[in-house]
């Protein structure tokens, strides 16, 4: 034996070595925070309605059990009391409901155990943009499909699969699209799911920002909870905060074993400490999660309002700005095709303004994305969105004299 | 276009529908606690040396400080004050530490990111079962290693190198094997890397028990952590407890970057807020997670004592016990070659004790594991543990008479 005939340790796995290198959304969004720049990044929810106190007291009743079991290992699917909330208010039975560790696990999972290698799946276009990363665990082709103001184009997709496209799955989010911000109607999920079951693919029905309606009740009515070709994917992310990581399923019965059997191959289950401090804040005042839900609800509002007015003030007539009915993000879309939407995402930088382009959004050609701004404004105060607003009517200006 | 000439949907991936199901160990593990029998089946720490109360008291720290930083997201990698602890206490630069939801979920990213379809990969013989199961993530063949009164052994690992052997990975449970409870020895554990290095494969060291030595120090160092060849797997599971969901990995700086994609892949990082409380946890009050060691090795020692010496009273002569040196299992063996193993399993449950029978572990021929009882003593108390070894006396009279 010698040493030098030996090979160098390589070993990385296909699946990893396929990987490709983050790049425009997802470079800025794992970057260190600019202190000196407003960042209108990522759909962060504000601190202010975040139920912080409760969720203390929460844990502080958790930890006085006996036998302490929110310390303990739990079932993959989830801890009972959390689950049964959750179907409850999805309005399915407990059995498919599965607790995960937030939203985009959700879909990875879901992806992991619908789609195979080389698969086709159609996606939203312009489409939230980490969903592509994720759908590299299967190493699948992407067929894109126009989303447009009121969401998917239900009959545009309708058309690709009379013409033969056999995707098998479809990735959209239904409600307050990130990033173009329509909502699907009933009507459009309704027709979305005969088209799943007539053709034989999975609908990721990928769904964060839901519970974000400025004003009204949702539809009475949820298609995607009704459907053995619906995986409906939910998060707690928006609501009560991005770092629990804690989200669910709505699953069709025949994928539950499927989705289980993975899980308790990955990380066996989510946090039992986190899911009993959530299950508990859920049931010890049942009116919690609505009255935190209207408190957000109405800061976002006068938020997305406030930005809206103060851009329309600092750029007069240089965006067309739809105030959104829900979500946490604006799409206003530059007016002048003359400006340059990249320099002027440079410039609003120099200002101090970080906002995501457009351009990162589009899965495939034939968008305006790239006109657009997806400016967040979850976790800005009104003051700041309103200087946020004069600085990119400064950076604005720079190209327009 | 006819319903009848479109296919059913019965859409799962190739990976999920090669996951086997569950049997023996698993089935034991995953069905509910049996409220009438004294249950001595999961390596699961006491809840009374489970700092709760401090938990409580660091969760209510972090849901004050402004801006709810553990409420928000955060790098896939580890917040930096946990993964600052752990570096300091592994003794390796932060760059290599990477936090994960538990060792489980440490393994499944060491075999997700090196272990291609189809490997070769080394595991101990008698082996903790999970881990066969996670491997399935990589539809792995495996080659067993004998482990013997003090671990895997290496002698004749490194024959089957020498015969040809050319695992990409060894899997092996270094201090207080599970479930034979030998450690491997600091010469063991340099010789071990030294094959590693020279043969190009990987050493997965499952360490979940390492903290739970009853007596005296652990050795000044460790080998593991210091080779581009190993992926050293811990947990705080047996420590701050198994619903945390909290573990990491020292990995060779050339892997952390495939770990972190894969991640970001799945489930984004660990929940901010755990990582927030156990950090503040471990460094607000710098001898606390040392003095909780101290109570859970006298705790469990004294436990292991207890039900030794109640197996000798109770069946005395019947088996050869062992006490070991730490961990949360007894794993004695059947003297009597008379003494069928799984009517004794099965009287032992008539008779209102269960533990883990010998025949889940073997991971291929040539162990006498059948012969012996994994009896896990971590969350029994004192007087249940002497009734447990009376009830297993009498399950033995059942045969011997």
């Amino acid at each position: 034996m010698s040493l030098d005939t030996l090979p160098a340790l390589d070993r990385r796995t296909a699946l990893v070595s396929a990987f490709t290198v983050p790049k425009g959304f997802g470079d800025q969004t794992l970057r260190e925070r600019r202190a000196d720049a407003i960042e209108l990044l990522g759909g962060i929810p504000d601190p202010s309605v975040l139920p912080a106190g409760e969720l203390a007291e929460a844990t502080a009743r958790v930890l006085a059990q006996p036998g302490l079991p929110a310390l303990q290992y739990s079932r993959t699917e989830g801890i009972p009391a959390l689950r049964e909330w959750i179907a409850a208010r999805e309005g399915v039975p407990v059995s498919r409901i599965v607790v995960t560790n937030g939203g985009f696990h959700g879909l990875a999972l879901a992806i992991q155990t619908t789609v195979e290698r080389g698969d086709l799946v159609a996606v939203d276009n312009p489409i939230f943009p980490l969903f592509l990363r994720g759908l590299e665990l299967s190493a699948a082709h992407t067929l894109p499909v126009r989303v447009g103001a009121h969401g998917l184009d239900v009959d545009e997709f309708g058309a690709l699969l009379r013409d033969g496209a056999r995707p098998a799955a479809l990735y959209t989010v239904p409600d307050f699209h990130n990033p173009t911000q329509g909502s699907l109607s009933l009507e459009g999920r309704r027709e979305l799911v005969r088209l799943a079951e007539h053709y034989g693919f999975v609908i990721f029905a990928d769904n964060p920002y839901r519970e974000l309606r400025f004003a009204g009740p949702g539809p009475d009515e949820e298609p995607f909870n009704h459907s053995e070709h619906v995986i409906h994917v939910n998060t707690f992310t928006k609501t009560l905060g991005p770092g629990l990581r804690l989200g669910w399923l709505v699953l069709p019965e025949r994928l539950v074993p499927d989705v289980i059997a993975l899980r308790s191959r990955q990380d066996s289950h989510s946090s039992t400490f986190v899911q009993a401090v959530v299950a508990d804040l859920l049931t010890q005042d049942r009116g919690l999660f609505d009255a935190t839900l209207d408190r957000a609800r109405a800061l976002y509002a006068s938020r997305a309002r406030t930005l809206a007015e103060a851009i329309e003030r600092e750029a007069p007539g240089a965006f067309d700005v739809v105030v959104p009915e829900g979500g946490l993000f604006l799409w206003p879309r530059l007016r002048d095709a003359d400006v340059d939407p990249d320099r002027l995402a440079d410039d609003a930088s120099a200002e101090g303004v970080e906002y995501q382009r457009g351009s990162f959004f589009p899965s495939g050609p034939g968008t305006d994305a790239a006109r657009h701004l997806r400016l967040a404004f979850g976790d800005t105060g009104e003051d700041l969105l309103t200087e946020a607003a004069a600085r990119l009517g400064r950076a604005l200006r720079r190209q327009r004299g």
